[in-house]
């Protein structure tokens, strides 16, 4: 593996537009992606240079499972880990670095990453953020020390998303002070648990909490599982998953409970708590919000997986674009073998997903912000709570889709090469595959956030009356035909009119783009708000009409994220003084922002938000972005900093490269020594003359 | 893995609509779908329910190998692999019936179809298909009973898809006649070749062939690798590819040559020879069109690619909505959970993909027909072998490219329960990743495609003055601006005010769709020749401007293969007598037919061929055959024809309905108790009265 980690030549290509003399300050542009953990993340990336800590993908299953949970044993040795935790305890109280630090383990093995998440990140947050004093001193010290490793145990068999539905039951007995925590059936098993098939010896449960005949709603308890004697304790049962479609370093496994005993104050008490006579009290009133507020202290999950998938997105390209500038096939005009990079294709099909890889990290970091102002208490009320969870709603699913999309597109761009498992690609997507439906599926999330939108919205008429309803609803109307019938494509068609080019680029500048990301946001909640009014207080047809809709309502939500990257990426070119990297920058972020309108053309035109001749023109403007970025393409994925160590794909080293020079010089020398042979073909020319 | 072979209940939802109560003869479907080979198809199918043939997900990629080898022993056995092979040598000179028969394997194992395929498919047609009947004699027998297992060396590292530039030479020996085999620079390598790792004792190696100092361009040679004693021969260089994305029951590698000799009689030389004295000779004049139609001989490995990834599509959505009918989550209206198959974004995630793998399986059996055809002599004229070349480029990245897609969405659709392996979804999508770059990069084969396109359109212009080319590009020009203005929209809206359901149905039926289809390919051809036309005999400029015009070229070629594909299964639903059966299908065609024109609405658009209101509404009628194709979305999974045993997923097998309905009895039996516990929001609802 060693023999990949070889530093690669990256000469520029010769630059064939006089926008390609430009130099980009590439230590500049790391610095502002690195962000606002930018040490944290440096002193991550130096650790795991260290092969130890590197996928070994010769390893079966098991053997993986085992490499990778000494992985973290070496975490602990080297206090990589505990920087969320309570500084009383060894922990630095530090949640945004905390979550920067975790998110570098994915180029080493996301295995890694996730077993790490599930140790530290949710077991151990569990008990940290649910639980109180009493639990962080008994259980806290052996869970960053890896002495007790645990499972997460929330999801069930039968359900994952709905957790508040959850089946297992934890019944509070006074008579012996204890809580019975009991699987009733075989559905509510819990599901899909990192370190519960192996190595789990204590998890956190999520049950229902029923005391008194009444039940309160799903809370978490600390049940152990083995006893000192490293056997399970009676009435638990487990079983292990198998083989994953990845992440296969991690013992995903299902547990159930036969009626198992734990003391009254296992019960994570910090949101609700049941004294000795069997009394429930919580500071919360509302159990809808209690269960809310409890899941939400369990959103760390979510922020790190928005940031590993970007990561890993940008690892992919960094692969893929390396390999295209060194790749030839087919004969140019000129003779010579054309570099993949050239071809318009090629660069259509990688560098909008750079542009997208940028936004994304920009975005990450503006939400770790949100993050860690919230955990650390300095903006933490309701409404950041809220604000915090559906940043993390909108943000998370198009990262994690964006990943698995740029890393297939950068294995099929790598040809046959990229299929090969040492260059990384295909391993990366196949462990990154189940980020997309775990901490949350991304339909799901994005229904919460299309959910907060609609309320948002209905915000702005609470307290109106029935009069200035009915004038908003005719406003709504006339908006939508005077769109609807073209006006305003009119007036843009006669500007376009014989100067596309420059009218092209005055029309999709900047302002522009925001116009049309945030209008459309806008317009489609508003248009579902008005369809889902129809409903008034009919329950079933409430129910429906949300279901006609609910499709709709997603791709909102979805408009919304990207509103959002967009802004993040438009805020941080905003921050750079140099020229020559501002420009290259604008440009990444224009690409970004006009094929977010390419792919939603026909929302646009079907809104009468752009003309017909500037919609064509949207196209031809990214094909002209891409052709103007392509001499900056290396430059821009050796911003993202990974050495070899990290990148370690053999066709990402230069091995490439080489070949190709080999393969010229044979061609070079054989010509020069005048014994090559003649082609047919133009032996068959020569004749003809 | 037997258990999970049970075979599941598959009750139909309770209808809630007038369109919900038609009955569809699921056993006439089947017999369409299975198509014109059925009963090769249903043989197939049988063969493989024995578990011998199925993939053991315990084994690693060592063990995987050995068994797919023995597999194959087994097929040879069973006599389910040599129909296209001479009835003289025990075949059955049946072309069309060996691919079906093929194809179906991908169910038991896709590395035990493409193992098969590069044995029988590539390997031994290379000898069948470019060898003549010394060859034929000679090695078929024992290609035939897999004691010459062979590597088909075709690939090299430096050279991909433009195999006419491979670097391998084989240069002839007057003296000894013999051909020397060499591999001169590293690039020049053969990879990726089944077989070669580890179980080839011979290939058909594709090289430059060189006598008398003239190069007459890539030739295929039977070259042996291992002599009777199982030891490589001198000058043969083999390496193991070691771990792959999928497939790791191939036991892939790379093959170089050290001048290796071989008899000049191991030419394969139907189409081209050299005698004793050195003289070559072909009836080919031609060079590139001798190279084309050697390569053509070996179009059958695209073909059988489209029919197998079609089919795993077809199993994908088997388990994903049979899962979806049976797997419920978040209570409805009702305060019942709701089956996932109910939800309307559920719908548009698996239903237009089903849509779309119905019109893959009838395109792709005419397909086979024009294979064979081909192939087995009735209707082949050069014309016949270049339409099925065009065709094979045209739909195996279209099939291959949506498997991918669909067993993704698949898989996500089914949750955790989706990535567990036993659940087959992951593992046949990584399978299945190189089908889109191998037998022909996806990218390239669209791109022969869009060539065939341009050439053809300018047939039309052959012995046309140049006033009659000038007459036809105003002609054009107008007919742009008679779209771009927008007169076509104008009358469409005036229909559509005020009826917009009826209008649209009337607007968006089978001729408009397929007159939407057609005229953006026709469109979108003559606007790229138009564009290319302005390069004249400047060759540089025309290389720039097919760059600047590659990626729509591919989209249009896209375009191309979808309208084929549309006009396949419309002609497969105009087989159907019986009514009910023959509305349903043509729902589902409407579907496959309105998606297409969705995915491509703002082409649409910009080219006048739809008003803004009417584009509006293909979204909403989507929507619409969605709701009515629901009732019946088993019964079209159904259709597909798989038992349990090909099925094998356990989230399919029934096993989560028993899990759901153990749940509701269980609370059902709770709440008859009377014991069951209240629920906290409940009491509090109460207490506020």
């Amino acid at each position: 593996m060693v023999d990949a980690a070889v530093r690669p030549k990256t000469t520029r290509p010769h630059p064939d537009s006089t926008d390609a003399d430009l130099t980009i300050d590439i230590a500049r542009v790391t610095d502002l992606l690195m962000g606002t953990w930018a040490d944290t993340r440096r002193e991550a990336r130096e650790l795991i240079k260290d092969s130890a800590f590197w996928r070994d993908d010769a390893l079966g299953k098991d053997e993986h499972r085992e490499r990778v949970l000494s992985q973290l044993h070496l975490l602990v040795e080297n206090k990589a880990v505990h920087r969320a935790f309570p500084t009383s305890l060894g922990g630095e109280d530090n949640n945004g670095g905390n979550i920067a630090g975790f998110e570098e383990l994915v180029v080493a093995d996301p295995s890694l990453q996730i077993k790490s998440g599930v140790q530290w990140g949710l077991f151990g947050s569990a008990i940290l953020q649910l639980g109180t004093a009493e639990h962080h001193d008994k259980w806290l010290p052996g869970v960053m020390d890896l002495s007790i490793p645990g499972a997460f145990a929330m999801t069930e068999i039968g359900h994952g998303s709905d957790v508040a539905a959850v089946g297992t039951t934890a019944t509070y007995d006074p008579a012996t002070e204890e809580f019975v925590i009991n699987t009733p059936f075989r559905g509510a098993t819990k599901e899909y648990l990192g370190n519960a098939a192996l190595h789990g010896v204590a998890a956190t449960v999520f049950a229902q909490l029923i005391t008194d005949g009444v039940n309160h709603g799903v809370h978490c308890f600390y049940v152990p599982l083995r006893g000192d004697d490293g056997v399970d304790l009676p009435g638990i049962g487990r079983e292990d998953d198998g083989l994953k479609g990845g992440l296969n370093g991690i013992d995903n496994g299902r547990l159930s409970f036969d009626h198992i005993r734990v003391p009254r104050t296992n019960l994570l008490n910090k949101y609700g708590d049941v004294a000795a006579d069997g009394t429930y009290s919580s500071a919360i009133d509302s159990p809808g919000r209690r269960f809310f507020t409890m899941l939400g202290t369990l959103v760390q999950g979510r922020v790190s997986l928005d940031g590993a998938a970007s990561w890993a997105s940008a690892l992919g390209l960094k692969i893929a674009i390396t390999y295209a500038t060194q790749r030839r096939q087919f004969d140019g005009a000129d003779g010579q073998e054309v570099v993949l990079m050239d071809y318009g294709k090629h660069q259509r099909r990688l560098l909008p997903r750079l542009a997208t890889t940028y936004a994304q990290i920009f975005a990450h970091d503006e939400f770790l912000q949100k993050f860690d102002g919230v955990f650390s208490g300095r903006i933490d009320t309701p409404d950041d709570r809220e604000d915090l969870e559906t940043l993390a709603a909108a943000l998370k699913p198009l990262s994690t889709w964006h990943a698995l999309d740029t890393l297939q597109e950068a294995r099929e761009a790598c040809g046959g090469a990229g299929f090969m498992f040492e260059n990384r690609l295909v391993g990366l997507r196949a462990d990154l595959d189940i980020y997309v439906t775990f901490e949350g599926d991304n339909n799901v999330l994005l229904q919460l956030v299309g959910k907060r939108l609609l309320t948002d919205y209905a915000k702005q008429f609470t307290g109106k009356d029935a009069a200035a309803l009915a004038k908003f609803a005719v406003g709504m109307t006339a908006g939508k035909l005077f769109h609807g019938a073209g006006l305003r494509q009119f007036g843009q068609s006669v500007v376009d009119l014989g100067q596309v080019a420059r009218s092209v680029e005055n029309g999709l500048r900047e302002e522009q783009q925001h116009q049309l990301l945030a209008e459309r946001v806008q317009q489609m909640v508003a248009d579902i708000a008005g369809r889902l009014r129809a409903a008034g207080k009919d329950k079933a047809l409430g129910a429906r009409l949300f279901n006609e809709n609910q499709a709709e309502l997603i791709e909102a939500a979805r408009a919304h994220g990207e509103l959002l990257q967009w802004e993040a990426f438009t805020d941080a070119v905003r921050r750079v003084d140099d020229a020559d990297t501002k420009k290259v920058l604008t440009w990444l972020r224009d690409l970004f922002g006009l094929q977010l309108i390419e792919k939603h053309l026909a929302w646009h035109l079907i809104h009468g938000r752009l003309s017909t001749q500037r919609a064509a023109a949207v196209s031809q403007y990214i094909d002209r972005l891409c052709a103007r970025l392509r001499p900056y393409a290396l430059d821009l994925v050796d911003a993202f900093g990974y050495e070899p160590e990290h990148v370690r794909a053999p066709i990402a080293s230069g091995a490439e490269r080489e070949r190709q020079d080999e393969a010229r010089d044979y061609y070079a020398a054989l010509a020069a020594s005048g014994e090559a042979p003649v082609l047919e073909k133009v032996l068959k020319k020569k004749a003809k003359r």
